[in-house]
């Protein structure tokens, strides 16, 4: 059981979503009360019942023993601005950013004075869906949520924040904020901007047709566009907030990939078999680990 | 109905065991032989009952209809060479592989002289899995097949081809075999050398540890392992088999994370929002298309 009796939830997209349908099917008695900017995004959250929904975040907040920022990552600063005034002293918040030295920056520097204590979290959840009607409960079962206490963090916090993830059916990690961004440099945003660019690649093609990219994708390609079809303005803020880990990590990647275009070009095949060969034992340990099916398509067929 | 009743099956891979265990469920009194070049293959495709097996490639033709090319396209020439003096005139003879001007080049110039009637084809299916244990009826269900005839090949056994495909549920589609190349260049080839290259990296990476990216890997990698898994000796070959096609993409895309790299370092968010809300619309051209499935992650939670 959590220890949070009263949880606010700001910015009510696919995350903020799955928490609440989550929390509804395992404790039902807590109370949630929902916020987003958009009213347009406020109304369609009461459509479907989500939370209680409210039209202002001081209202929103008013009781919160913890409170949850599910905005992307660059709109952080802004909603702690808003905010600040109304954190009771005690009151517990977290947050979901993909991104977190920088979310750390523009959280703490604005939260000290109002004895907030700030928890920072990233639940590795989620899907190419956005809006508040992406969400289920389910979600978070079995995945990682990262936690990347500060010193100045305080440890009880930590501790509720981090059953608060477990009770939802996440397992936990606890590391720098420095390591996760270039952890999550390599295994979400570095996958995410070379989708991007695989699509885009695709887009401007003039050889090929719309209506033949879209027939002929089953191999590859649409798991590309999956990945390309995720929430925009997220995925900006995420690039422009990991600036270091993401050219460190590109950089690497356009010599690999010049390496193996070399080796196509020069018809080096004993070189593509022993890279290709490698790269199944990632696949493997991912299997193994429970992260993914082992089932072909992922059991889609 | 198809018209042939006596079809032989060269390399028990994914797709030659899909074709199986397909033709089994739609048309079961077709007879069907298979060979595979590996001894240790033909035991496993014996030992599943997949279909007839022989011990040479001559007993494995003797009296075929049809006889479908499963193996690598680096292995195409071979086989046809070893096959040809036991093709009897007027036999069809099909294929499979993922690459069609350098598999037409092979085939063609070693069956004039013995009457085999070739028309290449490439069923577009396919599973991150390979071996004769990995195929399945339904592989191939709504999906596409393109044919590439050239202006020697027969009409009526390209009709016939065709039939067949269609026949395991499988859409049509006609196109030259450049342009073929060229579309499987952008749809499957670029995205697998790229997903290769990314699982690459994250391998080589030594600040990261094996379990931390198997553990993290939910959001973007894991859809790139999978497609790094597929069967390394058929990619080396289709790389080594579509050269120009290739360079001239992966100049495309280096040029395009040359673009988004820049605007990460010069934090245009501008630039990244546009090119992100582009790629979404292609997502949703492929579910429309059913292509794939429009549930979260393939539905996959």
């Amino acid at each position: 059981m959590s220890k949070f009796r009263k949880i606010s939830i700001i910015g009510l997209g696919l995350i903020a979503s799955s928490i609440c349908l989550t929390i509804r099917q395992k404790d039902p008695a807590i109370q949630i009360v929902g916020y987003d900017n958009d009213k347009e995004v406020r109304n369609r959250a009461k459509k479907i019942g989500l939370c209680e929904i409210e039209r202002s975040i001081e209202d929103s907040v008013s009781g919160a023993e913890l409170i949850i920022l599910c905005v992307p990552v660059g709109q952080m600063q802004a909603v702690i601005r808003k905010l600040k005034k109304f954190i009771k002293p005690g009151t517990v918040i977290t947050d979901v950013g993909s991104v977190k030295l920088s979310v750390i920056e523009d959280i703490v520097s604005h939260i000290e004075d109002v004895k907030g204590i700030f928890v920072p979290s990233h639940p590795i959840a989620g899907t190419e869906k956005s809006g508040p009607e992406a969400g289920y409960a389910g979600l978070f079962e079995g995945r990682w949520c990262i936690l990347t206490p500060t010193k100045k963090t305080n440890k009880k916090a930590l501790k509720s924040v981090e059953a608060f993830w477990k009770h939802l059916g996440m397992k936990t990690k606890i590391m720098t904020p420095e390591h996760h961004d270039l952890v999550l440099a390599v295994t979400s945003h570095a996958p995410h901007l070379i989708a991007y660019t695989m699509v885009g690649v695709v887009d401007d093609l003039e050889a090929v047709t719309k209506s033949e990219i879209i027939n002929y994708s089953a191999a590859g390609f649409r798991d590309f566009t999956r990945i390309a079809a995720s929430d925009p303005v997220m995925w900006r803020d995420i690039f422009l907030n990991n600036q270091d880990a993401h050219l460190e990590v590109l950089g690497r990647f356009t010599e690999e990939l010049f390496s193996l275009q070399r080796a196509i070009r020069k018809k080096d095949g004993e070189y593509l078999l022993k890279y290709f060969k490698r790269t199944r034992s990632i696949r493997k340990g991912i299997v193994a680990a429970g992260q993914d099916t082992g089932t072909p398509n992922f059991g889609r067929d």
